[in-house]
């Protein structure tokens, strides 16, 4: 006998007693006054219900098909939530309603990276700025080869082959970070070069500042266009030649979301797609000021707290894609979590493949998983309610002052 | 003894019998007044010699380094233009001024693809949009599942799993086709579905005018989100699940690129990386009128005349990156091509990483490639003056409205 529930009072209850048995066994439903008499269900886990396990749905005694439910409770990325909320229980998986978070679970552990005391070289030729290039030359040798082979400043020669052809050739990146940081002199001022540079790409200075702060850590990023990405990375002390003759090859690249940034999903998730298929790991970089609860965590003050009252009362929660979608119980060794006795593992953020994500929405998504302690997990339905899914891991740098975050394609 | 030239009048000069012959050996230079005592260099080739055959250039007397060199010719996308040319000639092939370019050489065959005869099936159910969401779904099953197997329209169930869950879900590019052509009757008017996509992403019309064009002859275009692009592509004659029980896998994607977008090379260049990684061939479409000139083609009108006049005398031209560069001499067999005895096989258009690329441009660019009966060779210099290159083929479509090419990242 299939399961059975009705609507009334624009709620779902589930009131026979198989139904609430069935249900409750397989963790739908919240109870209603703190007692299991009845059930009430949200709209996806009456949408699961009548998709997957044909049950039975009535109004005023009526019975209810799909697009009936679905029209009455139809809400901002009603769909999106629902497939990806369906994928993750076809995968046998538990997921709860957002609201049933307990304070800080502390599961959400943070990727440390090495950083390195660096010094700048300062650069003793002078070098010509190509502006419709937003490139610059030195064509002394001597010095462009000691930045090229000491501290991989620019390409000197050829691509993979230093000694073919001469010269050093730097990208705006490293042009003005020599010029701000290296005393590098050139035919024109370094507000100039900036200046044409934002006038090409109006995101240019936020990927200067992630260019900079990585290179003050003694990293080395360097152009990602292979990749499909802003920056490729190399970690401190790596050269462009290893003493081996072996090429070094980078296994991280990173892509700079500024705050102010609008993109759409299907875009954002082409440029984690391209690390994924050359087995780079992601990094998603979001330039900008931290607000002051981040910094309190690079300053060492851990916050335990139930950050359950901030999360419900930030602004951004109360539309909109920044808005945090369901917990998510994962596997434990063969078994697998379950509400009764287990903390979550992820928060999921539902998403759709032709959204636009703001790079503050996802920052603030982000910051409210780290609140409640968990990983975020971002799923993303197409067109074709296809879920794919994108774990987000935060990256300690020390002495950083942005926001780092691994993201890695997953098959949960 | 290297090569001496000098640098009088504006005009890079080779004077001495010596460094006249090994220049003119190589192919570089082109004779003054018909007479090969003489030789002018461009600025490519006089810095090519400089950078890697260590010639010797003077002015006035006095010795010119790189940066004096390009310091005097510098210009549009100048440096770009240099590697991209050193690039080719450090495969050992052949590179040309493009204003030596003859007629029309014929060596720009298309690709054929098939088209079948289609007729849109009339949808019997009604549908329900989800706005958010810009998806429809048919709850009615018979219908759902007819529209999915016999057409291939929406998913049924589950995505590769038709038979987990039900109901119809169609995406707002299936949901307006089968509203104009199929007589699908939702909650809202088709119009409103129209607008509420371009409200979401602006270019939703000219995407949805490729999937109409594929569509009507026979083709299905499936989301391609997990492949970075806007289709994938079936050719006429798929379904959904063949007898063998087997998943059919797609191998075109289609990105579309319309007239008045514009992108940067390295975002454009991303989609096709993702294509290559997963082996399937890119499509670039370019929807909006053609002009008269490339109707004729398609009525089956040769053209045969001299076009350069026309080419130059494009007020598009006149500077910016839809000017085409230089001739390309490729590979014939073991030896190469060259200017005294063979056509060149491609016409390049170089552009740097960091620069914007309109479709109306890149669509003269290649209308211009198609006067000279030449293929488009897209040479990309990155940020470290490394060279990809991408080949641009042009695609017959019987019956279609717009322009399709296959671009494909090529090794020359």
């Amino acid at each position: 006998m299939s399961v059975r529930f009705e609507i009334y009072d624009d709620k779902i209850k589930v009131t026979d007693l198989i139904s609430v048995q069935a249900v409750d066994r397989s963790y739908f439903g919240k109870e209603v006054n703190g007692k299991k008499i009845h059930l009430e269900l949200s709209p996806e886990e009456a949408l699961y219900l009548i998709d997957v396990r044909k049950a039975e749905c009535e109004k005023d005694g009526k019975p209810q098909s799909f697009n009936q439910v679905a029209g009455q409770f139809q809400g901002p990325k009603f769909l999106a939530r629902y497939y990806c909320f369906r994928d993750w229980r076809d995968r046998g998986l538990i997921v709860r309603p957002i609201n049933e978070a307990k304070g800080n679970y502390n599961r959400s552990p943070m990727e440390k990276y090495p950083a390195a005391e660096t010094k700048t070289p300062h650069v003793k030729a002078k070098g010509l700025f190509f502006y419709d290039d937003l490139m610059s030359v030195i064509d002394e040798n001597e010095e462009g080869n000691a930045l090229y082979e000491n501290h991989w400043f620019g390409q000197f020669g050829t691509y993979k082959a230093k000694k073919h052809g001469q010269f050093l050739k730097l990208d705006a990146y490293e042009t003005v970070f020599l010029a701000r940081h290296g005393k590098y002199k050139l035919n024109v001022l370094t507000k100039k070069i900036e200046e044409q540079a934002v006038s090409r790409r109006p995101d240019f200075m936020e990927l200067y500042d992630v260019y900079e702060d990585w290179r003050l850590r003694g990293f080395v990023p360097k152009t990602g266009f292979k990749f499909g990405t802003h920056f490729r990375l190399y970690f401190p002390g790596a050269k462009p030649t290893q003493e081996t003759g072996q090429w070094m090859h980078s296994r991280h690249v990173v892509h700079v979301f500024p705050r102010s940034a609008k993109m759409l999903i299907s875009e954002w998730a082409r440029a984690i797609r391209v690390a994924h298929g050359v087995k780079k790991t992601f990094i998603l970089a979001i330039p900008g000021a931290k607000n002051a609860h981040h910094y309190d965590e690079h300053n060492g003050k851990s916050e335990t707290k139930n950050n359950k009252a901030i999360i419900l009362s930030s602004p951004r929660l109360a539309s909109g894609s920044g808005q945090l979608d369901f917990l998510l119980y994962h596997r434990k060794g063969a078994d697998i979590e379950n509400p009764r006795h287990d903390s979550p593992t992820f928060v999921m953020l539902a998403l759709s493949e032709e959204e636009e994500i703001g790079g503050e929405e996802l920052a603030s998504a982000i910051q409210q998983s780290k609140q409640m302690g968990l990983d975020l997990m971002l799923a993303i339905c197409d067109r074709e309610t296809a879920v794919t899914y994108y774990r987000v891991k935060r990256i300690d740098l020390p002495k950083s002052k942005y926001e780092y975050y691994e993201i890695e394609w997953v098959q949960p």
